[in-house]
């Protein structure tokens, strides 16, 4: 199980904050949110995701993933659905948590999102300047949603 | 790339020519036939396993293997959709090919289906007497339309 909230933002200036950054392109072999499944490259590494269905927040959902190698995903991602996600993550450390924010390319330019993975559903987390309005939960920002309706079609 | 050629099988006289059989638990997390994803139990192993889209003919198709733990494939199995299929699996040398003679159980018991894997599309193999009408490319006997529409309901 993964706990994760995620927001809005409303500065670049976690850009200043970030310890590193990571360039990520994604697809969907299923968008189904019961049984979602996901490549990824992120780097010159590929993953495979499965995430199942979240809980009533949001905040929790079932998600296995295994690493292979950066061509057996691009194979993979020939075979995905809709439109690829390009994405830049910048990791950004904060009290005992490390932010994500995604700044999305392409299609979803504009869109800039955070999240925080967490232990528990009430744990307390230090939030920076740049936080904006909670989405958890909310279908339109999921990954798999934004690759069958992009930011910049909303 | 896969070739394969599948068969429906008149008799059981397969039985005395396996050389093993093992039995196989698998549902699918996409039953999209561009991007089927099919996760596998077979004896103590596991697989998750991606298909692409066939050919005209049917007979090939791209597709992507990983082994994974038997308790990984069980809690995938979990979410995926539609029904688990279950099947007893006789392998079955004959010259130079071994067929795979898939005798299904559970809401497809009735089923009997062998299927060969060739290096070539017009590849000779022998014919066992066994060896029935050609199904291949015919979709309602991929496994996962048998997921969706099983035998019995035919």
């Amino acid at each position: 199980m993964e706990i994760e909230r995620k927001f809005l933002v409303t500065s670049d200036a976690y850009q200043q904050e970030a310890a590193s950054s990571i360039r990520i392109a994604q697809g969907f072999l299923s968008t189904d949110p019961q049984r979602t499944v996901r490549v990824r490259i992120m780097g010159n590494q590929g993953f495979l995701t499965v995430k199942g269905a979240s809980n009533a927040s949001g905040t929790s959902r079932f998600e296995w993933e295994t690493e292979i190698s950066a061509a057996e995903a691009t194979n993979l991602i020939d075979l995905c659905k809709d439109v690829i996600l390009e994405k830049v993550r910048f990791m950004v450390p904060l009290g005992d948590h490390v932010f994500e924010v995604d700044e999305f390319l392409g299609e979803n330019k504009g869109l800039v999102v955070a999240e925080v993975e967490l232990q528990h559903e009430d744990e307390f987390f230090e939030r920076p300047s740049w936080l904006g309005e909670e989405v958890t939960g909310q279908k339109e920002y999921y990954n798999s949603q934004l690759s069958q309706k992009p930011f910049t079609e909303w």
